[in-house]
Order: structure tokens, then C-alpha cells, then sequence
């Protein structure tokens, strides 16, 4: 088997060898191990997010965009409104998603590295009663941004709506905790904090929003409603699972527990960040977001500024020493991205940074 | 790890060891090993059906009915009309999804044992002018009948209509030969006779067709034309693909070649077929299709006749033994179906059999 390069990306990222060996056997799709492994995998999701006595955990498969097309063409109806909070691509993409819908969408924009203000959606949604539905991202991976999402679900709980939270790169590290957060569906994906592998999605929908979602997907394999009907009924899924994905999200979650759960992983990830951001730091790399609003998932740096710096140069040397990171997606300013997050520890980091030092210096002897 | 039970069903199926370990690895999605990768599968794709020359392979997340749905709203333009020919549930199934995305479709209708009649087909095409394109498919599970592709195919071509063909239970085994068959689109998945694992389908459309498709998609998730832009400006997907999925499939598509192609795969499938239908007879056991309409790719069959016959109690005791066989999914007739497709061969039936045959040994006694 080829040596696996460590990858520094939000997703596909670098898995643990148990999660991956989880993948070498069939299963039978309707059987009862695999309906045992399924109803463990829901249980498991509910348990991060301390969703249990309200929420019910729907997976699907795809990736994490399906899951958010699934949740607008589920759970908006037809007359319904959706307002999008957006400071970043994930929140524009949803945007884009709701007006193919045929959805009514409304956006009220920040800049990439300013946080959704809760007053401003307050105000939005006091001023616009038709909206019924408010849609937040998290955490925006387009430059690692954490919004603030217990006070934007209080102002959107306080004025009647409901919330609809897309958690791609945050669910299983950054604390959601639906017992004391009012989010109708949180949606996430196998591949990022969880540290599964990716394929497939999941939507955790509070029981009385996904019971009332009957007949409001135009999409049969994105209805979310009749995927947790099926799964309700039988225990399988309504269309062939991805069987080895489900497998090693299991492993994944199980190995999520071990850890200690969200908060010990979060610890890992800060950790992981932290050494980054030191280190970068002394070799004259700037983050691009205040210290305030980075969540330790991913990490954007502006170019070294005073030398000619080629991203695709720096990537390639990082890759040929066995380390993939990421491009930059700002829509204004140059940059490139670090995940902090996957199966990796601060040595992993401790070795990149090594490694990003020799790089810069044969650059320099060879400029 | 746990001892691989024997799947008999029409997928996941029973999938070859290396298959799975090509699964072992991690990969980034936007580097250029997985570009290469993706590039390989594609091209493999097209070799299969004879498409090289004509059309383009377009994967996309999910499961089999992901795709079928990809291509109803991909593909059939909003003002366009779709005819249905359909002759069990997954005809319906393109029904059922035409109508949830508000395109006028129209079904023609035949029993679950009876193959789709060209001259039918002529016809209903020559009195509705409305009708843009047509949906077939080739192998329908349900009862596992062949449905004859080629003269369904010329009287779509000859009356000027675009046909969509779910190969799903068909593709890497039955002929599909793109060269000599008019077929703007072919829908399958990686799972079935490429014994590839589940998470992933793909398209494979004729090069004007996708190119006019050009925002017809009211999905953003499903979109071929946009998966289609995306792979050949960038040979990336526009979504985390499912990584382990794809390094599985191009290893089963490294296989079928290795095996002789789909002449190859379809005579050892045949043989299964053959070894299965001639010792069931010997039991007792009746297949539900006449010889004619029959593919080797899963064979339904009654139930015992002149005793009672549990088929929980079967299955389970099959189960116990190591071989997971499959419901019936027959509307009107109650039945148990046997796959005859993945990594099995001769030798596999026959210890099948012999279990069968205790099975029901066993049950004689105890009654």
C-alpha cells in the first residue's frame, strides 16, 4: 500500500487505520447487522449533540451539500421563506440552492472575516414576516470563521422561526448542544470533525419539524421526511446505503466516544491549531481572521508578504514531503488554508512546520 | 474481523477482497493522485459500453436512484414530456420521480413478467408529439426480467425521441454498445455487475446532449451538466466525492478488464445463473419468468409449492449457514429472489444449494 500523505484539508481528511479497516467487509443492506449498525450510528449522532429526547438523526447519502439541498426542499415549504446568513461561499451555495428550488430567499450578507450579527437577524426577520425559516453555517471553511451560534438561535427562536444549521465542519468538536439551543435541523457530514471517511451526510431534525415535512420535498431522493419514515418503519434505508461508509462512520463515533467526546476532540483541534499558528507566525505567516472569530478547524494565512511567494510551488514541495493542504476560497484576497482537524496531533504539526521552514529556505537558494 | 456472509442480492453484493482494500487509503480530494484516479474511472467507464467516441462518464454521489433522478432533472427540459415503459417498481420508481420534480410524464404499462414492446413503444411516440424522451430499464430487478434494449432503442431513434437508460442491474455484464445503440444517457451505479461498493453512480451521456443541458437542473446537488463542467475544466468534483468509493471502483474496473470485459463477467454470471436455476428446479422451486425475458442477473422464484413455506424462517436459517438471499418484490405474487452478480462463482451456488437443500430437510423434520 502506498505511505498516506497527511492531509491538511477540511475534508476528505486523514482518517485512523481502524476506521478505514472497518471498510473490509460486505454487508447485506437489509440485513439485521446492518439495520443493528444503522440505528447505532443514529443513536450515536443524537448523543454528540445531546439531541436524544427531541430530535431524531436522518442519514442520507451524498455529500455534505446534498444534506443542505435536502434539508431546504424538505423542510421549507413550498410558500415558505428562507433567509440566509452569509459570510462566505457555504452560505452563498445555499442561497443558490433555494432559488433553484424555486424557494423565496433572502440574503443579508457580512464580509468573510466579520461574524453574522445576532441584532442584525433579529431586526431582519422583525422587519419581514414572511419569512419562516433562517439558515446559518457554523462554521464558514472559506476562511475557518465561527459565528455565533447560540445567540443568532435565540433572536431567530425569539421571533417565531426556524433555524436550520448547516455544521459541515464543526459537529463533533465545536459544542451544539440541542438541549439548551433551539435548532430545528442540524446538518453534517461523515468526513470532517467526525473524522469518518466521506460518502455520506446526515440531518438531525427536531421530531414535530420532520413529522410535518410530509409531501414538501419535489425530490424523492433527497426527502429527508421519507427517509426517516423508512428508516422509522424498518430500520433500513429507503435506497442502497453506502455500506462501508456507514461502517466506518460507526468506528469513527465509537472512537469519538473513547476520546472523550466533542470536548476533548475540540482540545485536540486547539491544540493542533495552536501549534500551527505559533509556528507559522515565526516564520512570517499571518492569519487572515482576528484571533476572536477563528475556530481552531481550519486555518487561512495570507501569502508571505516582502517575497515572491507561488501557492502552487509551496503546495507541490508540501506534497512531495508528504503534507496536502489547501487553497485558498476568499473572493478577495489571495490566500492558502490549513485544517487543524482529522486524525492528527500537534506532533503532526510539529512536522509540517519543519517541513514548511525547509520548503521556504530552498525557495529562498534557489531565487 | 467478523467471516463475510455470501450476498445474494441485487447489491451491495459480495465485492472481491482486493476490491475493499483498495479502500485502506486516504485521499485528497483536489490532488492530483484522485484527479488521476477519477480520470482513470471515467475512461474505464466509457470503455465498458463502447462510449469513447460518442458520449461522456459523469459520476455523481449516491445511490442508483441518485442518478436516476440526476438525469429526469438533468436532462428533460422543464417544458419537455417523458413516456415511462415501465414493467415493474423501478419504472415506477422514474415515475414517481418525473412527477415529484413537476415534469409531465406518462407511463405505458406492461405486466411485471412481460418485456416492453417496441412496436407499443412506436406507437404511443408516433400519437403524442409532446413526449421529448423516454425512460427504459434494461434489467428490471423486480422480477429480473432483460427488457430488449436495442429495438426499444431504434424506435425511440426512428420517431426522433431522447432515451434514458436505467442499466443499473445491466451495466459491465448485459451489452450496452453505445457505437451501435441510440442512447442519449445510461444510468448505473458502482455497486451492482462492476461489483464495485456503494456511494456512487454515474451517468454516461451522449457529449451534445450534456452540453445543452445548460441550467435545466433544478437541483444543485444532482446537476450533471455543472458535475460535467466542473470534471473537464478541473477534473475535480464539485462536492467532496466519496474517496475510498472511487479507489474501490476503479480497482473493480481494473478487475472486469483483467476478467475479459462484460463478455467475460456475463458468462460466469450465466453459469451461476445456470448451476442455481437447474438445482432450484430440482428442489421443487419454480422461477417466476419465462426462459425468454430472463437476465442472469437475479432469478425470482416462487414459493414451494404443496407445503407451507416461511420465508423469514428460510431466510434466517440461509442466513445462519452464511448466504443472504432477498425478498420478493413482486406486487402481485409472493416470491424470494437470488442475485447471481458480484464476486461468486459455480462453486458458490453449489454450497448454496447444498444449504437450501438442509434448510428444507431440516424444516420437514421439525414440522
Amino acid at each position: 500500500m502506498t505511505r498516506d500523505v497527511i492531509l491538511l484539508t477540511p475534508g476528505p481528511l486523514t482518517t485512523r487505520p481502524e476506521t478505514r479497516r472497518a471498510m473490509l467487509r460486505d454487508w447485506a443492506s437489509r440485513d439485521a447487522a446492518f439495520i443493528a449498525l444503522t440505528a447505532e450510528m443514529r443513536e450515536r449522532l443524537l448523543a454528540v449533540c445531546h439531541g436524544r429526547d427531541s430530535h431524531v438523526a436522518v442519514p442520507l447519502q451524498g455529500s455534505g451539500t446534498f444534506l443542505v439541498e435536502a434539508a431546504i426542499t424538505s423542510l421549507v415549504p413550498r410558500n415558505g421563506k428562507l433567509l440566509v446568513l452569509v459570510n462566505g461561499s457555504y452560505g452563498e451555495r445555499m442561497v443558490d440552492i433555494a432559488r433553484r428550488l424555486g424557494r423565496d430567499v433572502k440574503a443579508l450578507r457580512w464580509p468573510e472575516n466579520r461574524p453574522v450579527e445576532p441584532d442584525k437577524v433579529e431586526q431582519a426577520l422583525a422587519s419581514d414576516a414572511a419569512i419562516t425559516h433562517v439558515a446559518l453555517v457554523h462554521c464558514e471553511t472559506t476562511a475557518g470563521l465561527l459565528n455565533p451560534l447560540k445567540p443568532v438561535a435565540e433572536a431567530v427562536a425569539r421571533q417565531g422561526r426556524t433555524l436550520l444549521l448547516d455544521a459541515m465542519s464543526s459537529f463533533g468538536a465545536l459544542e451544539i448542544d440541542l438541549a439548551t439551543t433551539p435548532i430545528a435541523a442540524v446538518l453534517a457530514s461523515s468526513n470532517k470533525c467526525l473524522e469518518g471517511v466521506p460518502g455520506l451526510g446526515f440531518a438531525i431534525v427536531e421530531r414535530s419539524v420532520i413529522a410535518s415535512a410530509k409531501g414538501v420535498s419535489s425530490s424523492l431522493s433527497l426527502d429527508l421526511h421519507d427517509q426517516w419514515r423508512g428508516l422509522e418503519s424498518s430500520g433500513q434505508w429507503r435506497f442502497t446505503p453506502p455500506v462501508q461508509v456507514v461502517a466506518a462512520l460507526v468506528e469513527a463515533l465509537r472512537a469519538l466516544e473513547q476520546e472523550g467526546g466533542p470536548t476533548a476532540r475540540l482540545r485536540r483541534y486547539q491544540d493542533n491549531f495552536d501549534v500551527l499558528a505559533v509556528g507559522m507566525r515565526r516564520l512570517g505567516f499571518r492569519l487572515f481572521l482576528d484571533e476572536a472569530v477563528q475556530a481552531p478547524i481550519i486555518a487561512t494565512f495570507h501569502p508571505l508578504e516582502g517575497r515572491a511567494f507561488d501557492f502552487e510551488r509551496f503546495y507541490a514541495a508540501l506534497a512531495a514531503r508528504g503534507f496536502v493542504i489547501y487553497p485558498g476560497k476568499l473572493t478577495r484576497a489571495e490566500s492558502f488554508r490549513v485544517g487543524c482537524i482529522g486524525a492528527l496531533d500537534r506532533r503532526d504539526f510539529e512536522r509540517l512546520l519543519t517541513a514548511i521552514e525547509a520548503v521556504l529556505e530552498e525557495d529562498l537558494q534557489s531565487a
